[in-house]
This record gives C-alpha cells, structure tokens and sequence, in this order.
C-alpha cells in the first residue's frame, strides 16, 4: 500500500519490483495535495494533469522511478513558469529545465509542480505555511519545497542555500536535508544570488534518500571504505550559542547523550576567537555578491523589488570593494584552519537553528549557525530529533569537512539511527 | 568618420555627444562583415536585418552607447539560437538573455550576433579563421569573438575562461583581454564547464575598453586611488617556461627591458617546486567537474558528443573522488602562499602563450601560463605586444592578485603605454 509518507527509497524501490506503479503513486499524492494545498499553500504552479500525464508515460526504470518530487521555484523549468516569487517574473517561461531537474527527471522521478521560494530565495517571503502549525512559517527560503515535504505532497524536494535556505525550513519542518559541499552540483539554470555560497541541495524522508539522490545529481560521488566505530564527532557551539533557547538547547544535549550511550565519541569543538567574524563576513559577502547577481533587475525594475532586497542594495553601496575583498581574504584563510580543527572528527554536531520555527509568515528567525559552515563551502545535514507527539520539530545540524560528502552521509546515518529520527511528516 | 577600428570608449563618447548614431556605426560594421565573414567565420548566428532593428531603436545613451559587441555562444540570448556548438542543441533557442547580456543593451551596446566556441566551450574547433593569416587558428574557445575582433566585426566581445579560452585567443589574434578575478561576473544563462574556474571575460581594443566593460558588468568596480611609481611587476616563468619558443621569449624580455627603461621595476618571481603540480590538479578537476556539468548530455545524447569530450569523461571516470577532493585542496592551500609571494608586486607578468597561432584549425596549443593563474581565480589580461607589420601576434600576460582587478587594470594601462601596445585588427 503506497503512503505519501514512506521514503523515495521504498518508493523507487516499489515502481521498479513492480509492485506498484508511477500512475498509482501519483494518484495517492495527488489526493494528498488536494485536500491540504489550500491550507498549506506549497505549490506557486501546480498542474494534476500534467503531473498524471508525466506518470502515464514513466517507464519504471532508474533511481528515482515514479519518485514525486516538489522543486523549488528558483530552477528553470519548461513545463511550468518560473517566476523566484518575482513580479518581474510573472509571465517568465523558461524553454528548458535546469541541469538537476533534467537528471531527477532522467533517473525516473515525477515532477509535482514548482513550490514556493521567497524572491530571488532572498528574504520576501511567500504564503506557504508550516504544516506543524499553520500560524508559524515553514522557514526560508525553500518553504514550499519543505513544507511540501512535511505536508506529504511529494518525497523528495529540490531546494537551494546561500545563507539558510536548505536546513532552517528542514530544522523548522522536520525533515532530512543535505547541502553538498560547493561546486559539486551543477547551477545550470538556477538563479544565482551569491556565488560564494549558492548551493543545491535537497530534502528526504531519510537520509538513505539524501544519498539516493546523491548518486543521482552527483556522478560519481563517492562513500569511503573505511568504517570507524566508534564516531568521532565534534559539538560546536560557535560565537552565537546564546541564540540557543533552553529548550533547543536541552534537547540537542540529550542527542549528544544518547550518540555517548551507543558508545560515540561526542566531545566539545571550541573554535579560536578569530572565527567570531565568519557571521559578519558571510553577509558582507552575500549583500555585495546578491546586489551583482540582481543587477539587471534592480536596473530596469526597481520599483517592483522588495523592501529586504533594496535594503540589501543599499548595504552593498555602503560597502568598499576593499571590505569585500578583506571579508573573502579572511574566509579563504580560516578555510585551512578550520579543515585542521575539525580533523579529528569524522564530522561536527551543532544546532540548525536556536529555536523552533517562530510564529507568523513574514520572518523566519536567524541562519548563523547554517551560514557559518557554509561560509567555507562545506557539506551539511539536518537531522530531525525524535520529539513527543504534537511538539514542533527541532533540528541537529551535522556538518563534514569540505568535499567530505560521502563520509557526512554515512556518519549522518549512524548518528539518526541512534537517535531514532524520523521525518515528522503527518500520516 | 567611423571606422571599424575604433575603440569602444570612442565610439560610445561619439554617439552620446550626437557625432555620429548606433544607425551609422551598425552600417559601417556591417559591411566589414558582409565583406570578411566569408573568409573569418566568425559568426554562428547573424542577422543583419537584426542589427538594423536594434541599431535603429537604439537611445544614444550609456556606457556603450551605439558599440557593436559580439557574443560568444555559451551565454544564452533571446534574440539568437544558443548552440553550444554541439548539435544537441541545434534547435535551442532561450527564452532569455545570459545576465551579462542584459547589461550589455542596458548601457547601450549593439549585439552583431553569437560568435564561434567550440563545443560547450571545450576543446572541439569550428570553422573559424585567424584574420592574421586564414590557415590558423584564432585559438580556442572563444574564436569566432577574438577573429571577429581582430577582423573588425565589432568593437567588443564577450568570451569565457575555463583553461586557456580568453586569453589564448586574444594571444593569437593580437587583443587586449581581461578575465576578471573568479565570482565577479555573473554566470547566469551562460553553461557552466568547471565552475571552480568558469570566468566571463571580454575582449576590447584598449585598456580602457576593458575597463569601461568592468564598469558595465561588475556594479561597484573600483581601481585603487594610490598611483605607484615606478610599478613593482614579476616576471614569472613558471615551471613550463620550455614551452616557450624563442621568437616569443625574445619579444617578453624585449617588453621587459622596455618597461625597466621607462624606470619600472621587473624582478624575477620564482616559485617553489610545490606550485609545479598546479598544472595538473587544474586538468584533473577540470576534467570531473567538466564530466559532471555535461552529465544530461552524456546520459541522452552520448553519441552527439566529440572525441574530445568523450575523452574528458574518460579521464573523470578514472579519476577518484579522493584525487579530485585532493587537488581542491592543494589549490586551496598554495593560494595563500602564492598570495604572499605576490605581495611585493603591483601585478605579475608573463606569456599568455608560448607561441604564435599555430597552423590548422583542429588543434589550439596549450593553455598552461594561462591557466596556472586561473586556477586560483586570479585576474589576467593580454597586453598584445607591438610587434613588425605583418608578424603574428604574441600576447604578455598580465596577473593581478584576486580580487585585485582594479588595480591589474590600472597597471595594465601603464604597461600598454610603455609598449606602445595596440590591436592588431587590419586597417
């Protein structure tokens, strides 16, 4: 019997044993997003019949086959209007997919529709809203393609991060997600913002799902052989601890605990004072780098640009070409430093986000603890906690060395199956 | 009178003061093309009667006010097929322009059309000839914008480096070009190759050109106030300096011995063995970041790819992610320290090849002085040197320090001037 809660794994795995097929599985997602869409609101275009018309002609095979997939509206597509929740983009029809959707497409997936992203995957936000709580935000900026996730409108979703965007909507949402180091997927036909830092990266229901769509996005990634038990991992508070509230806190703690009782090693990663500064440059560097991504908007159609993005305009104006190129010379410096810190880790523990996804749709809470691995390009993960029925997810960052992917996945699997972590999706 | 010769800032500066229109400057170049294209081969897509509009509608204001830009074929245009020159994409036209593009007619430039690349930017060659002698080659990849420059076709030309493809061209074909430090220039709409390299760049017959350029496509572009006299420069050989013919190594020292006679300083930069392997790691990550950007293409349309490309992916698939995460960091590690060794120069100087074109049109010569800088990110520029009528062009290459463009364009300009450099397109 296919749920729209069972993972992209059980699913694919299903189409190509023949026990089920593309058609059947796009029916039950479908009924799903029909009755929850209006309250949910994760899909900026939707089309059943196109979505019916892709399973009637999925042929079974590969990867991902029959996999419904939500992909967030800052990837080209040709069969649906890509529009980065832009006015400027309203009517925009892109004539062919993204790099990454042509390959999910390729390895047999489904695409459900395009979901919602905040403008330009800056920080305007759109409708969609948590399914946890419908009066809280789902996070920013991939909420349509999280909140899809947890709503059960698809298995698997596309989403990007420059600052937050992948795991704060995954930590607020309760769902498995997987940035990969940059430069490792291809950004044909996204819409860049800071290059430094774009990145594409995905939700799953587990993270046997976060490595299946690895091997399809990434040819030629790769597991290491070597199987260290116990784990050694490093917990790091960062300079921004104190944005941790008790509950966050106590719960991460306890994750640490439990991974100590199953006999890891989980000890304290206190980095120098010199790393207190990553926070600043990151958004230094994303304000100077989003106003050049945006240039020709900006140029042509400044009236129809969000407050947050002209505020951020003007931040870049503020700042000198010496500024930016000190704030990139520090990060390209602390880079090495860090690699030597974290050596001996098999990966680093630390908290997505200080809280729980905060009330309201307009804002969606700080991303220091997400930015300051990514500021360095690094692979992270989101780790939903196990928590009591009815309370709002909470997340446990994991985060590998730079190009350490494999290694991440792999410890990332031991680490939530020790914590009994499950995407909290509704049943 | 215009002439086809002109530099861009002349041209602009003309039309915006009303002695001439973008009307009278399309005519002009038209008929050097419908003249030379036959032999050149420049174009991949051209349309006159395009021109004519665009020139037409034109507003007489802006930086390039009126100035005939050529565009590669890898940045993605509305008005034009974008081929890829593969035939994958014969039938490929975008729904949009490439960023930079969108620029481009912001400030005021007239597109002429889509110039010559090879396949996906990549080594397979087109048609296209050098205008300094048609049994040549113009150099890859961007060859149908660097012959149309020196043919005179237009006064601007956008190109893209991943190894060699800006600056080798502008070698063979005797123009100024500059590849702006890694990450300042959009990539959006143009496809990717090896993203821990891919730079637009452009061509120009001038310094100043290329800096009027940099003011169109990188908002915020700032040369440093401080003027030093005389410019600190290092010669750097590098360890392929035995590629380097003696035609060639006669003309670099000659501009050397110039530039000390005008009271600069050119020292020997020597470096350490450890940067003798930068070379190679540039290859090995642009082969498994090549293979991985061309993926879809490789999974359909297997039988539609080069020899050429095929051997990439050959190369990547024997390639293991341990190798290819290693020579990332290494890279990452020597950058730093070439940063400090560096650190007494204004700019660096050295061959952009070390021959002239050579003969044929399969085969461009390696890219190696090239792309030991790119590997790094770091800024380069051709200074075409001054050289007897009717010699082959040799290019001097300049480095700055990343993110130290304005200041690699500012001692450019002093460079040239003592050189007495100009653009060897034909009168």
């Amino acid at each position: 019997m296919i749920r729209p809660t069972l993972d992209a794994t059980s699913l694919s795995e299903a189409v190509v044993s023949g026990d089920t097929t593309a058609v059947a599985i796009a029916e039950t997602f479908l009924e799903r997003i029909q009755a929850q869409e209006p309250d949910i609101q994760a899909f900026v275009a939707f089309d059943a019949r196109q979505v019916r018309a892709d399973a009637a002609q999925n042929n079974g095979r590969g990867l991902l086959a029959g996999v419904p997939v939500g992909i967030k509206d800052i990837f080209d597509t040709a069969a649906y209007p890509t529009q980065f929740f832009s006015p400027i983009y309203t009517d925009h029809q892109p004539s062919r997919d993204a790099h990454v959707v042509t390959l999910l497409r390729q390895a047999g997936a489904l695409i459900m529709g395009k979901t919602h992203t905040t403008e330009f995957a800056y920080m305007h936000t759109g409708p969609t809203r948590n399914p946890h709580d419908l009066a809280r935000t789902p996070g920013s900026s991939s909420a349509g393609s999280a909140a899809g996730m947890a709503a059960g409108f698809f298995a698997l979703a596309l989403g990007t991060q420059t600052a937050g965007s992948l795991l704060k909507p995954a930590s607020y949402c309760g769902l498995f997600a997987y940035k990969p180091s940059l430069g490792l997927v291809s950004l044909e036909g996204v819409k860049p913002l800071a290059p430094s830092f774009d990145t594409v990266g995905w939700y799953g229901r587990s993270v046997r799902d976060l490595h299946l769509v690895a091997r399809v996005l990434i040819p030629g990634f790769a597991v290491p052989d070597v199987e260290r038990r116990p784990l050694r991992l490093g917990f790091c508070r960062t300079a921004r601890w104190d944005q941790v509230d008790s509950e966050v806190a106590h719960d991460l703690e306890q994750a640490a605990d439990q991974l100590r009782s199953a006999g890891h090693q989980v000890s304290e990663l206190q980095l120098p004072d010199e790393f207190a500064g990553v926070f600043d440059d990151h958004l230094l560097i994303n304000d100077c780098e989003g106003a050049r991504s945006l240039t020709k908007e900006f140029q042509q159609h400044r009236a129809q640009l969000s407050p947050s993005i002209l505020a951020m305009f003007e931040r870049a104006a503020a700042t000198t070409w010496e500024q930016e190129t000190a704030a990139k010379a520090r990060l390209a410096k602390l880079g090495p430093r860090l690699t030597e810190l974290c050596q001996p880790f098999d990966a680093m523990l630390g908290a997505s986000c200080g809280m729980v996804a905060p009330m309201g749709l307009e804002s969606t809470g700080p991303s220091d603890f997400i930015k300051f691995w990514g500021a360095f390009g690094w692979p992270q993960v989101n780790i939903p906690l196990a928590r009591a029925k009815g309370s709002l997810p909470i997340g446990l960052q994991m985060i590998g060395k730079f190009r350490d992917d494999g290694r991440l996945l792999r410890t990332a699997g031991h680490v939530a199956a020790v914590l009994q972590s499950t995407t909290q999706a509704q049943e």
